[in-house]
Formats: structure tokens, C-alpha cells, sequence
């Protein structure tokens, strides 16, 4: 029994929402979601794990990209049930090639895509 | 019909989950939920309105404490199923009368609460 996860209040599918944060900026990078294994090995390992909805198994940031995220800091909110991570990222966070998931702007009544590719996505996960 | 509205992809309840981020430090305010009305209400009057899914009814944010939340940026992830918003705080986002609803980090295998209360709950909310 490890307290501290015992303490989080899991959704009904046993999962928890995860804020990631890049400590030195404080820019938002990306949102995604920990089961309690994968919150278990982001302690361990000291990088996010986190737990892929769509493919149904554990998610290690940066498995094939190389864009790891290194924890620095994790903190609950009041409720016990979101988490925020401050990390240090390697390379870009968004698997579009941007340095953040949060590139779409509300302009006007459109979104419009405001932050720049840093990266083709077919270099990052090596296609090309 | 509202094309931005319809850009999002909404939860099987209909909902979206939104992280709120101090403009001018940058720090993670909290985190709720939008249902499309709620967030149709936000862009109109220019003020954080979430869904309180335990109350199940629109909450603007600082309807009872009038800590409300001015927005000024909105944006939408990759995969247009959450949002960020950049607002101006007035007063404390959580209703322990904390800066930040995210004041638990992880010391030793133990949420310690690490920042301070700076308004007593029961003077926000007029119960003393």
C-alpha cells in the first residue's frame, strides 16, 4: 500500500487528469491522463507516465520520440482529484511538432493555429 | 449555430475540461469543467462560467466569493478537447482562500499543503 496514491481520488475508470507545466516557463504544455500504475512510475522514474486512452495501456512520454519529461515538482489540488507536474521538457511537448498542445487561439470566433511547427512531426517519430 | 462551439470535441457528458492560468504569473489557478453553454457564456460576458458537475448547474466563477475570473486568452488543444484559459484572478481561485487551488506537493511519499491560506473560507463566503 503506498499512501499517497490512496489519497487521490480516482475517477470512476480509475484514472486522474494531469496538468504538465514547463517549470521554467510556466507555459502549459499538454494535458493527459495517469491510472494509478503509470502516476506509480512517474515517482519512481522521475519522468511522465501516463496512460493512453485511445491505446489503452501505459504511455511513457517520449517512448518513441525522445521527448521526455523530467519531473520536477508534483502538486494535488484541493479536491485530490487533478494533478499538476512541473517538468523539464526535452524537445517539444505536442506530437504536431510544437512546443506546446495549446497552439489554437479563439480569434475573432475561429481558432486559429498561433505557434509554429518547431519540428515535422515525421522527423520526430521518425518516418522520414 | 456557433462553428467554434462545434470545433470542439465534447466528452460522451458533454463536457470539456478547462485549465485556468494566472496571465500575469503564469501559475495554475485550478482546473473544472465547460459544458457548451457554459463556455458559449464565458466568451459573451468575458468571465470564467464552468459547469459544476456536482451542483449539476452553470457556476460562474465568483458568483458568491466575487473572486471572478476575467479571461483573456482562450486556447485549444491539439485535439480540440481541452481548453486553456488565461485570466485575470481577482482575489483567491480556491475556496480554502489559497492563491491556487494546487498548493499539495508531493514531499517524501506525502502531500504536504505548502501554500499559505490568505483569506479565511468563512469571510469569503460570509458564513462569520
Amino acid at each position: 500500500m503506498v499512501k499517497w496514491l490512496d489519497e487521490i481520488k480516482w475517477s470512476d475508470d480509475g484514472l486522474l487528469p494531469v496538468i504538465a507545466q514547463e517549470s521554467v516557463s510556466g507555459d502549459i504544455l499538454m494535458f493527459a491522463w495517469m491510472n494509478r500504475e503509470s502516476l506509480e512510475m512517474t515517482a519512481k522514474i522521475g519522468e511522465a507516465v501516463y496512460w493512453s486512452r485511445s491505446r489503452g495501456k501505459l504511455w511513457h512520454k517520449g517512448e518513441s520520440s525522445g521527448h521526455t519529461q523530467k519531473v520536477l515538482d508534483m502538486r494535488l489540488d484541493c479536491d485530490n482529484d487533478v494533478l499538476l507536474i512541473k517538468v523539464e521538457q526535452q524537445g517539444m511537448a505536442c506530437h504536431t511538432g510544437r512546443h506546446s498542445c495549446f497552439y489554437q487561439q479563439l480569434q475573432d470566433g475561429q481558432w486559429v493555429a498561433v505557434d509554429p511547427v518547431i519540428k515535422n512531426p515525421d522527423e520526430i517519430y521518425g518516418k522520414s
